[in-house]
């Protein structure tokens, strides 16, 4: 088994969706689902419908055998229900083969040997297969395409075929503007045109008004190319006869540009600056990009092929869908790898990407802290619309900072607000993390005050009560939609306005309302059950039993999707990790017997409904020493994606999940103490039984480490120019520049 | 002034949209806007759009000038997001009018001396008016029509039109099938043809099936006909010379059936069985059957002309409103007025509209009870749907008995499951007035056994508690959108569950099952703030205050449409009476004290933003002796639809408001108690200052009587031939047939 490789055997038409998503291939700019360069003859891509507002949880998508996807993060369209959405753009990668008249169709050919493989190594994508054709003639197939991670414009594809008797070939491909989002048209306007002969130009606008051009050009072989044009697509057609024992190769590059880009350059200027370049010496180049950014971010597991490649394809999908350099993007909840939230960012970028890019290539993180920054007077606005003062961020953002959330879905939106803390949470990760507290004085000051300003106007005094509530909030678990004084809320809110007390000046904040902040902050509650067990929010335990045992009858599907929303919201039921996520996040400030009598009160509530929740669990239950409870969480967060048996990244890819699969790795296995609870690189790793060995690079506040984990001992390599300070199973040791140090444990 | 007469005087575009909705007129079968004739130039009525869910509440309306209605109850059309909605039917009662070649048009034209009348006595519309052309021709011109009050499915219309000096005329009129329901288009198919030298007919199928049949004929006079077909309109038009001193009059006579009719009928048939009859005629036989339904219906105040006016036109619609024998639909919230909340039913119809039918025409009152017992299998399935056993009723009903709450406001739908104890306490209100627990035991049985069943599923019992919680519901107040154990939702459930309990057997419950009943009925609790101030939930008083100094600026606009609905949901600002509503209900199981208490503790809060909400306060003031509250409320009950300056009826009437004015006189002001508190005809009038005679005719447990109530005395008359026990200022008395009896204070 090679742990580089994704790897699909035979073609089954009710994977396709799932293995589109699973392959979706990108270079930060621009993003492929892994469709089917023939496509399926009966699945229309042009289907206009109404997707109404849902839970997406359990929202029931329309039944499609495949679902093309292109995305360019930022390229968003207005929509009547979700405000905007990013758009699936013109599918470019369309390459149609007739032999003998006969189409080629998966479904309904005859196709032998299939396979087909993504590399996470480089990012290509290679299909292979034989199709025998009616007429009795045998033919050799390999489709192989990738997006360059060095010319992030740029698309390149490659079609190989040979035959074991004659026959006459047709090749066409070009480009199909006559497509939906979510059922949605977004374009105001579609122009294409044969721009010279071996290449069709499209020239999209969107409702909003930004432009897409995307110019495509047949290569590789002479021929003579007829253009067809239709009204939202354009084709070039020709034909081939194929002999024995030669090899027919058809290139087929695409380069988008859009009138958005920070870069301005040329889609017609990016192809001729390739054309010298043949499709291994791009993918060659393209590779190496690949290779720099997997030599600081990979992790290695020895013992565990089936986690090493979970972690692996998790990776892979981090690192194709960060945007560099722009920071009026960040990455939407499905890694830009299908449209089920719309292209919309969440509280998952902090709590679940950041982390990630944080520990492993700092200076990228910085775009999503910066995003945030970017957004500030949007969610002024929106504080303001909504009446309070200061800032309050959207709980379903697009590039504007506008909040998405539908009004059918106001529960989330309306209530949701940890979202502003979450986002302040981010920017003081970062910040220490980097060792950067500058960051915190300067570029985010004003938003810390703006954020706790908001908190402060939003904050309830009870008659009766001598602290501050917040009120009528939805926490993490979104299946208490209206409560009071959630803990985790709380905590957030409390860490926003201390942190802008103690910022604040920098940001605008006058004495008194740094002490107003201090003292919201100090007074802010976490309710409690007993003693030691720490409430969800305030009357959590009156809420009715959830009668798993009579009512969660298909323990593989939601429990959402088995009973009415109504009754998901009167018990104590839990979609994830709710209190356990604040004690994920803040270690320090709870004892071992509250996270154990957390765990014992809330794990048998918990659905999982999100796939938010088992990495958190996992964690949680290796601070409390629970290996196979850690395990069996462990394997629910890596493998999600590659369950294609269950629908797997059919909707896009859980890109939270990736990133979650990473802290469970490296926070929990590996033992690594988050910057927010500790300045000294700590690490106190647990390996499951069957791991022997687990590595991976970190940077720590500017110092690159290599880090090499066995059963027995721990490696630290510092890498870099200057000694760091570390901690291994609680021994504290300094490490010069260039060195290393074993611990044992 | 005439108490009969609803009058404007000259023409304001402004005023237009609720002119409409005030002058509507109907038959019960059939309903239609006071629209213009001629109709506003600029006003197209085929604009598509997409009208989104929202909180009816706040809702902006399209802004148009003019809205055509015209409404079969029962004729629903399928709708993406309010499932289904009635069907805003093509407009047949256009009568355009050009003069010397200009077209007659209120906003363009010289206009003078125009004033247009209701006759809420027999239905009949009247507008007159003056114009004066840019020829100097200066036309008299009249519009009347009604709907037969006789023949339900006719609708007359008449002009008349005589000029100063000798001019062209061109009339014309038809049917405009091409218009829409808020925005949407409901036909699947429009059949549009000349039927004879004088008639177009039009059949429209709706998109779930049902047809529409309109027949429309001019007569009057004596002309020759041109038709001009549309795509989806016909129209008649004729030239005619005018000479001074002559008048012409022209009539338009319309019959509409449907494929959903009960008693089938030809369109054609019903033209030509009134063919002989002239318009007067009509009108006679039409004002004969509003007579007979104002004898037994009208309330007479004398010294407070306004109060009059606006109780009669309360009653006028009231009386409109009624589908006679026509079980499969009852009174939409607008009144078959506007489409404003879709034509859908809501607990309206059991807590505001039913009381009125019940104490003066009960045989009426049985289609509101016999359409709830109609819709029992959507009310069954709609509980499994939910999760649970038995019958649980929609907040949003259609003729099917589905629920038709939008999922973006799943908040209504999904938790203010009053509806169901409303449905039952309406059964029993029914059995009550009639004196016949027959129903109870016989048609009703099987409904309230069933939703006695759902309360039972519904019920929560938490652990520690030694009582049974209906958990997660909204109350009457939909502002406080999911609550714990809502006193009125309780005791509504409770209602419906001791029902069960003791008619049960004859519904198919258990012995033990009737036990269960009795139990829960028994238990179910009324929380309470302190001994006398009950709560309207649990933990009612933790909810933040609403800050209305600081918050609440335009005082003569909701509350909601001035704050977030995310700050209307974590205060405690109710948008209307919830618990003063229980202690209405139920005014037998509270004392004065609680009374107090209660209009103390909430009235603070209450921002009225409900048109239910007035009247519930003026029955509690009159209660507590609050004559200046009491007056105040019911100032702002009677006069809402006919507050143009505020909209009034712009988007239909309030027909629950005028149920609620109506009980506000009755219950209210002449101090009936309901047959739900005593068996005992009771009366306790206590008449406003300025009232000097209070009079009304009542049917008590079958027994019909007059009521005369001035300052110092009360007269009943009992008309009917049984002898009646009657209870006034706390004496009892028996009433012999025919007799009267006179009370003093």
């Amino acid at each position: 088994m090679n742990n580089w490789i994704l790897r699909e055997d035979g073609f089954d038409v009710k994977k396709n969706l799932a293995y589109e998503g699973l392959f979706t291939q990108g270079s930060g700019y621009l993003h492929l689902r892994g469709s089917l360069e023939e496509h399926l003859s009966e699945t229309p891509q042009n289907q206009t419908y109404m997707r109404n507002a849902g839970n997406v949880t359990v929202e029931v998508f329309k039944k499609l055998k495949a679902k093309w996807g292109a995305f360019i993060p930022g390229i968003y369209g207005k929509h009547p229900v979700f405000v905007s959405q990013l758009i699936n753009l013109p599918w470019f990668a369309g390459i149609s083969i007739e032999a003998d008249g006969e189409s080629l169709d998966m479904e309904k050919c005859s196709i032998l040997n299939y396979s087909r493989i993504l590399n996470l190594k480089n990012g290509e994508l290679t299909r292979t297969f034989e199709w025998k054709t009616a007429k009795g003639v045998t033919l050799k197939i390999s489709f192989t395409r990738f997006i360059s991670s060095s010319r992030k414009k740029l698309c390149c594809q490659k079609v190989n075929i040979s035959a074991d008797k004659s026959c006459s070939l047709k090749i066409s491909g070009g480009i199909d503007a006559d497509v939906r989002t979510s059922g949605h048209d977004h374009f105001a306007s579609v122009a294409l045109d044969l721009k010279s002969a071996n290449s069709v130009h499209c020239i999209v606008k969107s409702d909003i008004g930004d432009t897409v051009n995307i110019l495509t050009q047949f290569s590789g072989v002479d021929a003579k190319w007829n253009y067809i044009a239709g009204e939202k697509n354009g084709e070039l057609v020709s034909n081939f006869s194929l002999t024995p024992g030669k090899e027919l190769c058809i290139e087929k590059r695409t380069a988008l540009t859009t009138s958005r880009d920070l870069e301005k350059e040329d889609e017609a200027a990016i192809l001729n600056s390739a054309v010298a370049l043949s499709y291994s010496a791009l993918l060659n180049e393209s590779a190496q990009e690949w290779e720099k950014r997997w030599n600081c971010s990979d992790v290695q597991i020895d013992g565990d092929d089936n986690g090493q490649i979970a972690l692996r394809a998790s990776i892979y999908h981090l690192l194709r869908c960060h945007v560099p350099g722009d920071k009026r993007v960040t990455i939407d909840a499905k890694g830009y790898a299908g449209d089920a939230y719309f292209g919309h960012f969440f509280w998952d970028t902090e709590m679940y990407l950041l982390p990630f890019y944080l520990y492993t290539d700092p200076e990228r993180a910085k775009t999503f802290t910066d995003f945030r920054i970017h957004a500030l007077p949007a969610a002024m606005k929106y504080a303001e619309k909504m009446g309070y003062r200061g800032a309050r961020f959207p709980w379903e953002s697009d590039s504007n900072g506008d909040e998405c959330c539908a009004r059918g879905n106001w529960q989330y939106g309306d209530h949701e607000i940890h979202i502003t803390g979450d986002v302040a949470y981010g920017i003081a990760h970062y910040a220490a993390a980097l060792g950067n507290d500058g960051y915190l004085k300067k570029e985010a000051a004003t938003l810390l005050v703006e954020s706790a300003r908001y908190w402060l106007d939003r904050i309830d005094w009870r008659e009766g009560d001598n602290y501050p509530s917040i009120l009528g909030v939805m926490g993490p678990d979104e299946y208490t939609p209206i409560s009071n004084n959630n803990s985790y809320t709380n905590r957030m809110a409390a860490l926003n306005l201390s942190l802008a007390a103690k910022f604040g000046k920098e940001g605008g904040a006058t004495e008194k309302e740094c002490a107003e902040f201090d003292r919201a902050a100090k007074l802010l509650p976490i309710p409690r059950i007993s003693k030691t067990l720490v409430s969800q929010c305030e009357d959590f335990e009156k809420l009715a039993d959830p009668q798993f045992d009579k009512l969660w009858k298909n323990r593989k599907k939601a429990f959402a999707a088995q009973v009415s929303q109504e009754r998901l919201y009167r018990t104590r039921c839990s979609k994830q990790a709710d209190v356990l996520m604040l004690m994920v996040l803040f270690p320090n400030e709870f004892t071992k017997d509250e996270l154990q009598a957390a765990w014992d009160y809330y794990v048998p509530y918990c659905t999982h409904d999100s796939s938010l929740s088992p990495g958190a669990h996992a964690l949680t239950a290796l601070k409390l020493g629970l290996l196979d409870e850690a395990w069996k969480f462990w394997e629910a967060t890596g493998g999600l994606d590659l369950d294609i048996d269950h629908g797997g990244a059919e909707q896009g890819i859980h890109i939270a999940n990736c990133g979650s699969t990473w802290m469970v790795a490296v926070n929990g296995f590996g033992g690594l103490k988050s910057a927010m609870d500790t300045d000294t690189l700590t690490l106190n790793p647990v390996l499951p039984e069957k791991w022997k060995r687990l590595s991976f690079s970190l940077v720590w506040k500017g110092t690159k480490v290599k880090v090499d984990i066995t059963k027995d001992a721990v490696s630290i390599t510092n890498i870099d120019n200057n000694t760091i300070l570390v901690e291994v199973f609680g021994k504290l040791q300094e490490i010069g520049p260039k060195s290393h140090q074993r611990f044992l444990q």
